[in-house]
């Protein structure tokens, strides 16, 4: 059956050749090119064109990290062709090595560790040795030796390293990208117009992954869990987001050619020339010590700079444009979020949602009513996100509109006690806490029951979530291996926080953030009900009612009204805010002053004691008004999908161009191929007859009656991730009732039963219920002719 | 029971006096005020509730049309008050008879038309009588008999249209909103920011009924029709609009205020002022006869009005602005799409789509690759789509964010015939041609097969799509008789169209599009070749090879580049793209005057013959390329679930207080309610086994254990439209295996079976592979004590 597949990948590359021809123009202008502008994005294209360039050279000066260098060949987009033209890797070959290298610093457990820790010594000590007899000037010949067995000692390393490297550490991204651009799982917006960096269109198959994901996802947590789910609007007005922090703070600092405009992301920039600069060194010498010292001081701690830190650090190691030499602004906040405005006057400002979190929060109220006062209750909102990144690059990781799950969970804040949490307490997560951050340990599996009980995670509901995440990961397919809760550090938290877990998944990217499980406390609310007036607070019945006293602060409307004018209402809001406490200070000052400055947002009103009465007086309450603290676990559909796609990308052993992706049934976008062997009549009762099990069942098939070999079809079902195929041979219709074949696309094993059981059985299959393995054991094994 | 009601009530208006006092401010400040500044959506807020007041005038001026009043109540946000304070219309009050009028008017069959026409022409006789008499200056004494007479014959007339009024022309909006609003169903948008006209959220039960109606979608068209679903994006770069026509033409025309800058929808405010002109000549008799048949028609022919006419009209009728009476601007058109940047350069301009259409003609290529080329197949895309509308109204029916589905159905030109269309060809519907709205005909209920074969409807497909819009309308619940297909008339079509048929569903707001199902020919991608010189055509293999004659100019680029620099490659561009036959009239013209001048868009470019050489030869080709025509069905998921609401909605006879929503179990947000009869502990096992039995078939539940009495948790219940109640009594747990009692929401029915027959049953209801009656026949009738 090879002929099938050399056929195939000669008609593979003609047909690449072809229809990559009117993507032609995009891969042919990577120099900047004036006649190009026809289309009107020429800028973005070259300014796009001008960061691959660049980005080309860092990494052509730092040849050894192997991932970054696929990534740049697959964004000059050169990836389908060269596949193609090249032969392909032995496992493992030279480069390969460097990404199992890669995978094994991630990934390698404790064992694997202690297997190669000896080595690793035994490398070393010949490396000191060797330094040491240079530096006494010893004879050659001693030195040669020395070199001689410490080359031995590498290739045992490596040879070791290789043979424990699990299988995905040989991934090769490049033909992940090919597959799913060929069968357009997913690919660039608007590419005949030259495409938009940071946008991407989903195909039926993609489409239908992301579909079965979302229904996943609304089945596990919305149905599962009573969460109230909403549908708010992506447009949303400038007060709100003003409330939330997103207008002053939703941003990234920028810098600019001062001559020509260009705009870079201040970090990445800092971080490619320190880069750049540091790989120089290693050539030249004259980059001294300092210099370097100084570099690598500035990469560790770049994350927590802020404006004033990154000019300091351009203007000292007089970083220019990468592009042009020229020379650069101080660095400018440019918010990340999409303006727009409401309405034909233009005078009302607008954003594209940057989360979807602030829907819920706005509606508290409405949707605590439709919960009947009572707390605690989860909101959930599935829908679009968009953010205006500066230059985004990384695929599906990276993107500018994406799809999003937010779950806001409301709770007492003096009680985060979650009522199914000891469901989930035995359930083992890879934690990697602040600690072990901080002593440079590894992550750790914990049940997460024994991190709530001993304060790694800060309460039960958190926990919970944490759990119902790893739950939800594991079911549509990542793979747990390649899993890990990470604690946000202190200074990485916003202020309000309490506590916060990214659940991070390693791809060829390194370890990516795709969903957040986060402690907000009670920060939302209380902004939006500064902003509006409008109390967000649940009711406390409380065990008996108590006498409280109560001292406020009442604004004199009138006279407050002559001296501030307009102004007045908004003290009078500011005096009714306050806390008694507050008051009593005020009252104090004044009472000793005769004068008080009130601040409202850095604005100052003098108060004379007349302008403000304070009331003081005693209240019996039976209720407390609280102001819920929020859980929110956040989760980024297409960050997860593309680590689904990683994760779930196989090569045939053997064969490594016949590529596949072995998606859980769960969520693989059809379920089931219908191939007959051959265009024969006599086989179109048994179609007929699969065709209406399937129906009745409401799985999803595919039928591929071309004329293609069956190894072929194969093969072209599994590269869209079809779990199971159904085979009608000349034996299915020779008996009744008739049988077929099903064929396990991951194991290329073959089971032969009737017709009538294969609806209830791909159903039970898809669903989870039963495995290959069980249906293995209960159906005759088929062998197949040929593949 | 009915105790329990009247204390909801009390309760309900405690409850609503409570939650609504957030949005007091905003019943509030009806009249524009300076204070109100504070949040910044001060503007458009006062906009707002000047353009409600100004409706309100209008309303008050024509107080004839009751449904115009039942909106203006609703826009200012008294309705849930006014309900607990009115007492309820008894069934038929003067109100009610206004609006069964209206109905009939639409909905009247021929056989109503005819009981109604002797008595409509036996009130017209005396009514010309007293016209008669009054002429004749006749004794009062005789006139005052004829009057008496009228009045009588009147009665009569009313007393039978109501007896032949369907239930649902006494359809109250007022009820439905407060019902919607109550139980969150939907709400306005950032309500407790002071809101935004035309942004809408949806809440719990909104969200469960609209992801049921897309599901239902995406199995009817998707699945069964195996049509290529895409998920593009909502950002669109320019250029991809400006060929699309949106740019240029996505308008409406907008008069501002001369003076405060205020905007009005130009072809609204003429509507508004010349029914006030109208309504005021009822009393004021100097507005002329002329200037009140001018008025009629204008309104006759405003759909038609450009810009010049609109100005001719306001300038001619002196219209000012209905709220500050200044001077109005001419006509300025208002581009309806929301406009933004991507990247941070500020330089590329984008929109956010009006419509998802375009994101799969720019996909065309993908998907025709992903078809293997083949033609005819339909790709399809559920998403957001945005239109800055200048004064949304009418709730969900105009806003500016809204979810909807669109097919793209590809098909060759030349044969547009559909191979499963005769499955369909005897399904009726109910056509209103453009021949029937000239000739002032009503709509006829046609078989889609004999409607295309005698040419009303044009080709197959279109008739294939029309049907099976009528078929899913139908399976959600939308009421046939409130349904029919208007044809477009030739003036409302685009140039491109070839037909097109609107889905247009009977409100209490008229007739309202809700599905577009239009041949669009091959306008689409021709307008993006076009722009980005990409071919979108597929090949459509010939009976047998042909030599064709080529005629081509080809451009001399090296003699047109010294000419006209960077327009040289436009003007290559354009060459490439002129046919064989232009190419000859071409040649005919640089011989004649040795010039040609080349026309690129309204640009001219004086071509010398060296400039352009003609290049003739003879090919023999094998396929032949076209330029696929476009079937596109576009559904409104808004405006039908919105139509649907109305169409479920119910009032319980004898207790019109008790509003309900008779969803189709199949769309419903919850399937059924589980209701202990009381806390006891007795109740729990049999409780636990009902929740295994349904979650065993994946059907959703709400369980109200409240200590409310049975028949209002029932009442509560059916508000939020849950079709099947199931009781679990004292017998519940007597005898093994369990009973319980499923009664069905809409007629209060109840019957008796065992817990394990559950499942099965509610499922085969949902999927309507039973009916109810079904069930009565098969199980027990159950005698509820009491409700």
């Amino acid at each position: 059956m090879l002929s099938g597949y050399l056929f195939k990948n000669i008609r593979t590359t003609q047909r690449l050749l072809r229809n990559f021809s009117s993507d032609a123009k995009f891969f042919k202008v990577r120099k900047p090119s004036r006649k190009q502008n026809k289309l009107g994005l020429e800028k973005e294209k070259r300014r796009k064109n001008k960061l691959q360039s660049t980005q080309f050279f860092y990494i052509a000066a730092r040849a050894r990290s192997p991932y970054q260098e696929v990534e740049v060949v697959s964004n000059n987009r050169k990836a389908p062709l060269q596949t193609q033209r090249k032969s392909i890797a032995p496992r493992f070959e030279k480069k390969t090595r460097q990404k199992i290298s890669d995978y094994l610093k991630q990934m390698a457990t404790p064992e694997i560790e202690a297997q190669l820790a000896p080595l690793r010594a035994a490398v070393k000590e010949y490396g000191d040795l060797i330094r040491d007899l240079k530096a006494k000037q010893a004879p050659k010949i001693d030195i040669d030796k020395a070199v001689v067995e410490l080359k031995a000692r590498k290739k045992l390393l490596e040879e070791t390293e290789i043979a424990l490297a699990p299988k995905e550490a040989s991934f090769d991204r490049l033909k992940l990208e090919d597959l799913l651009k060929r069968r357009f799982f997913y690919d660039q917006s608007f590419a005949i117009y030259g495409g938009v960096t940071g946008l991407y269109d989903f195909g039926p198959m993609g489409c239908a992954l992301k579909a079965n994901m979302l229904q996943q996802w609304r089945k596990h947590f919305i149905l599962e869990e009573g969460m109230l789910e909403v549908d708010c609007t992506s447009l949303t007005p400038e007060p709100v987001l003003k409330a939330s922090g997103h207008v002053d703070r939703f941003a990234d600092w920028m810098v600019k050619d001062t001559k020509n405009g260009e705009c870079f992301r201040a970090d990445h920039l800092i971080k490619n020339s320190i880069e750049k600069l540091m790989n120089v060194s290693k050539i030249d010498k004259k980059v001294s010590a300092e210099i370097k010292k100084d570099g690598e001081d500035v990469l560790a701690r770049l994350e927590g700079f802020d404006d004033k830190d990154m000019h300091e650090v351009i203007t000292r190691f007089k970083f220019k444009s990468p592009i042009t030499g020229n020379d650069l602004t101080e660095p400018i906040a440019f918010n990340l979020m999409f303006p727009t405005q409401i309405g034909p006057t233009g005078d009302f400002k607008a954003f594209l949602r940057p989360e979807t979190a602030q829907g819920i929060f706005v509606n508290f109220k409405r949707l605590l009513e439709f919960n009947q006062g009572k707390l605690p209750f989860a909101a959930a909102q599935i829908g679009l996100g968009f953010r205006n990144e500066i230059s985004p690059r990384q695929g599906l990781i990276r993107v500018r509109e994406f799809t999003m799950c937010e779950i806001e969970h409301f709770v007492d804040p003096e009680d985060k006690r979650f009522p199914k949490f000891a469901k989930v307490a035995d359930e083992k997560l890879v934690l990697f806490s602040a600690c072990n951050q901080l002593d440079g340990a590894p992550a750790r599996e914990v049940a997460i029951g024994e991190a709530v009980a001993n304060k790694t995670v800060a309460n039960e509901t958190l926990g919970y979530y944490m759990a119902r995440c790893h739950q939800f990961l594991m079911k549509v397919g990542i793979d747990g291996r390649r899993l890990r809760f990470r604690q946000h550090l202190s200074n990485e938290m916003a202020h309000y926080a309490q506590d916060c877990w990214d659940a991070e998944i390693l791809t060829s990217y390194g370890w990516i953030e795709c969903v957040g499980n986060a402690d907000r406390a009670c920060y939302d609310l209380q902004q939006h009900y500064k902003a509006t007036n409008v109390k967000l607070v649940a009711e406390k019945k409380l065990p008996e009612p108590v006498d409280v006293d109560i001292v406020e602060a009442q604004a004199n409307m009138a006279l407050l009204g002559k001296k501030y004018k307009k102004e007045a209402k908004k003290i009078q809001t500011a005096l009714q805010q306050l806390t008694s406490e507050q008051v009593t200070a005020i009252e104090a000052e004044l009472v000793a002053k005769q004068l008080y400055n009130l601040d409202i947002n850095g604005e100052k009103f003098e108060l004379a004691p007349d302008l403000v009465n304070i009331k003081k007086y005693s209240k019996k309450i039976h209720v407390q008004e609280i102001t819920p603290s929020v859980i929110e676990p956040s989760y980024g559909i297409g960050r997860i999908m593309y680590a689904l796609l990683e994760h779930s990308f196989r090569q045939r052993e053997g064969d490594e161009q016949r590529t596949f992706l072995a998606f859980k049934p769960l969520v693989a976008p059809i379920k089931c191929s219908i191939l007959p062997i051959s265009a024969n009549d006599t086989l179109v009762p048994v179609m007929d007859a699969v065709k209406e099990e399937l129906s009745h069942y409401e799985l999803s098939y595919k039928v591929d009656d071309s004329s293609g070999t069956i190894g072929r079809r194969y093969a072209r079902t599994d590269e869209i991730g079809i779990p199971f195929g159904i085979t009608v041979d000349f034996e299915s219709g020779k008996t009744t009732p008739y049988t077929v074949t099903i064929r396990h696309a991951e194991t290329m094993s073959q089971i032969r039963l009737e017709v009538s059981e294969l609806g209830r059985l791909i159903s039970d299959l898809v669903s989870g219920r039963q495995q290959w393995s069980d249906a293995q054991a209960k159906y005759p094994k088929f062998e197949a002719s040929a593949e």
